[in-house]
């Protein structure tokens, strides 16, 4: 390799997005990772905990406020809500650039934010300048960014899936719904009785019906996108499978004349040069295990001939498209290199 | 048990709603099989294939086409669509009621079923004379009933969710979203690619999104309980589980004012007499699990803060209350037996 | 019903084999449940818990210390290790009949009692008294014993699939190999990462191989059965599936003249009386499915062309035969009921 | 890429070894599919049955009679058993280079082969000119040879695992049990109702256990390896997984003295310069999903306190070191590649 390594830290490298960064960069030419952090785990050998990355990651885990952090060149934080705003003014300051996995800089609108996270922002101007890492809405302000906001699981596979019809601006933008269903990484690695096998598995449910934080930064971006409010009703479900997240969406065109507009065409349109959206081909049924760990998210839209709805089916990995792969193609363009490296491998099927 | 045992026949026993009856009839105190169908394994016995049946069913399967079906008080057809309605006019003829399991007798519009089914129906008048086997909505018809069309199980499932606010009249009825999801023994016992656990485990996708035989079968249902037509965007989804239905249903309220509509009070209400129909304590989030091996329907209304819409959730086992345990709880009404004979246990959980 | 109702108390019913006895019991025409305990869930619905139980169990979670325990005929400990000891001395002499599903009296040596369950034992004389609750053994003492010690999962299934053999005494008894498989159900109703779909599903591994607790358990069961030392090599591994126990057994004949000894009818000729252990049709491959809630053991012995060992399949469902169920077994057997009360349905399949 | 690009063939690419091989040399820098076969495909995109390959695999299956074939470098037979030995011949003969998938090619001894295989093999010659395909054993001969047999699933986690006590002559060699768990993938992607997700899921069990084609195959591997006959019982089982396979292997040791071996430091000096075979830290228990994706094999002996017996742990993903990888691993041999192109990327965990 030609060119200087970067220094790579991970804070909070115990959880599924960590593990997932671990494995993404262990194989990323241009970087190293010098660091990676759990308060709980401190001396014990990363590939202990995790033993698919034996032979690839030969470090231990550090303490999270040792100074060693501010000498890398890019700190990925993947903590939970509230740790990377109290971390995150401090790396800056040391020239380190950062990527926030977790929600602190997504929401623009602190009261809205506090309301769901239920924290006050230790760092408001740092909201204010941290752009929100979807490189397909984003990408030239991601590559000079300090900050990046890393998307949600779900606002991802929503927003990519609805973009084309919101900026075109040929739908009902307060009558959009989202009913998503996510695999159970997205819980987290956390002790808890109902993700257990023998709670969650061979079931499916609903959960946060009444609300979920995600549906705000949905609603947040698409608006961004489109210039005016949106409103839309955001039902998550859990999945009985490990990695996978399904968005079905239903939108209703402004006009019925509309119905004359190429969907297709007009998806692939949009996406042509787009490396990690993909458009299948006409009345496809994307399955979540054709993105099974990789970076792709594949859409198809639909018209069906009852009902009226325009129907769009979204599926990313929710670990890497919805998290990790987001964070290393986001560190791609931060640091100059191809957008693409280390995540172009075909997904895992079967 | 005083009185007579009514003797049973099912046609077509190999498939999974055929297990099921025979699983759930197995330990029913009135009746007696006396007559398990297959063309394809005459002469094996029945629990050579369902080892679970071991003990409980001492039979072989015979050929279909043997007058001793006649002798019956009662056939169930758990056959592929278009077999019912070839044997159902002599065995009506012979005395016998009849319960198809299948769709020949579910659509009244002859031309809608021929489009969905790709076949030309065999007796139309008993089209017209058969009654729909929602017990919910028929129970007085399907007690003096000589054929009951049993209902699908996404019909059932989303049907039973809807009947409330339908019948009420407070909702519009032209934008309404039923996003379903299945497992996958709804797909049935054949062999086929698709449904392999190597391609269908792991993994999620929407199927049929252009259009499901299912969706007309909803429509007439609820077009005939509220007396107007009726549309419903219908999107059909695999899960990676065996048994379990789950539907998403969002419906738009017609004036805001009805938001003042106690939503829990009157699905309470509605069911209150209903032996399978519970709905759960406010804000619940049924699982498939809580109805697995069950006869059960449990749904939960919601009224989210965002999106406009009221989302009702409602979960069946499709093979027992989408199929099999329906059919029961019909023939129980047909034989006079006490409705809920043989149909009362809890679900398995986990 | 003719009789009384026999008054039943369930201490800590708020894991898999405590909604597992619920879900038994609901349906048990002899028996009221008057008393479930909790410690952590005083005052909360036993069916907010558990919902497959709506309708049929009409409780709240009571304090174990409450003196109402002694009020009924027979209580179960479904709790964890070490609980059980502490409170049957009382319920003993208040004339309580007791059945312990965790391992408090299974293990009649204190001393390696306590080697592998990391405590004293509170009552060493009740650990003398205690029947060992598998009635293919101890029909006649579990009928008039006040205590029960409820069989392992794993020596269930183990124990009856070798017990033929060893009470034969034709194979060697200390080159006996067992190779165990238990659904994750097994490892109880508790926050784990261990045990997390994410962290188990798609997954298989065994564990505790350098020792396990149902090793000496068996070693004892199947030494006493055959008047001789036993010793088995013992490796359990975790299924990612929720209920079931496949035992593969290995053993050795004493001499190759026994290779005419005909397997299938003495199997079948040493359970023939029995209710819950069925023997399947010579050369079949039990699955752990057709047992699944089910009380049955369904075993098939091979000899198979290579490798001079006999191999013997024994499968169980892990909460029903390996704990729940063999539990209501007991229980009607000292209530003097029919044994099979409330124990006759076919398993679940699929 | 320095060097010309090697032209790689795939005959019969439409199964799960097929698709796994498309994925792993999509990524290959030094080769390049020229060709894929499917008779009945025809025609059809790759791509378009395996969406996963959408970007990576730009072709179209072919008729495998074309003559195309011939102009490869090397061939891979991803065919079912008995159609490599009808092309291989002419291959060979027009210097292409052939590795074979199936078992056409592992079984030196005729007889025991067309026993096992129901055939009368095409060409006896190239039986004895093939080299089994398994690194560890045979490297230098692969590097050179025109034609290998790629092992069996069972057949390289088996040996891999009992290589280290076989070769030092230290165990009984009549007296090893293998028993062995497949994830479901092993079965192949053909339509069967026996491995439908509702047939296989949430469900185990062996199959075979009077005989199975691998246990021919792992016992002429270690006899050859050992010098001396070896038996061994051996028992697979269907996990409801997808991909993986974990060996349980109990071994006799010849003198009780031997117990002083350090048998984690054996195990370790072994393999200590083989890529793709990891001994994991004493006590160890290897899970199959610490090897999905990855060309692994994680092994772990132990030595029990009761049993008398040594007990090793090994797991291998069964679609990559069980079959795809460890063909690209030989590829890599034979074409003069570092043997671990493309085959170093960390395990998909979770």
């Amino acid at each position: 390799m030609t060119g200087i390594m970067k220094k790579i830290g991970i804070v909070g490298a115990t959880g599924y997005t960590g593990v997932e960064l671990l494995r993404l960069l262990a194989t990323h030419p241009q970087v190293e990772i010098s660091f990676v952090t759990s308060r709980s785990n401190v001396g014990m050998r990363v590939d202990a905990m995790f033993p698919n990355l034996r032979g690839f990651i030969d470090l231990t885990f550090s303490n999270p406020d040792s100074d060693a952090l501010s000498e890398c060149d890019l700190v990925f934080f993947a903590t939970p809500n509230g740790i990377a705003m109290q971390q995150t003014p401090a790396l800056l300051n040391a020239g380190v650039k950062v990527i926030d996995l977790a929600a602190d800089f997504r929401i623009k609108d602190l009261d809205v934010w506090s309301h769901w996270y239920g924290m006050t922002h230790a760092c408001p101007d740092l909201v204010a300048e941290a752009v929100y890492g979807l490189p397909e809405i984003n990408r030239e302000q991601i590559k000079t960014a300090r900050l990046i906001a890393n998307p949600g699981c779900y606002p991802t596979a929503v927003t990519l899936g609805l973009l084309p019809l919101i900026t075109q601006g040929s739908i009902h933008l307060n009558d959009i719904i989202a009913d998503t269903k996510s695999g159970i990484s997205g819980a987290g690695r956390q002790a808890n009785i109902g993700t257990l096998l023998s709670e969650a598995g061979e079931s499916f449910k609903a959960y946060a019906v009444d609300g979920h934080r995600h549906q705000p930064e949905i609603a947040q971006t698409l608006s961004l996108a489109c210039g005016e409010p949106v409103d839309l009703s955001f039902t998550p479900h859990l999945l009985p499978i490990i990695r996978g997240i399904h968005a079905t969406l239903y939108v209703k065109e402004l006009h019925k004349a509309k119905a004359s507009l190429n969907l297709q065409a007009m998806y692939e349109d949009f996406y042509s040069n787009e490396p990690f959206v993909d458009i299948l081909p006409e009345g496809s049924h994307p399955e979540t295990r054709a993105v099974k760990s990789s970076n792709m998210c594949r859409i198809s839209p639909h018209r069906p001939a009852t009902g009226s709805r325009i129907v769009i089916l979204s599926v990313i990995d929710n670990l890497v498209k919805g998290a990790a792969g987001q964070a290393v193609q986001n560190m791609n363009l931060m640091l100059g290199f191809d957008e693409t490296t280390a995540l172009m491998q075909p997904a895992l099927l079967p």
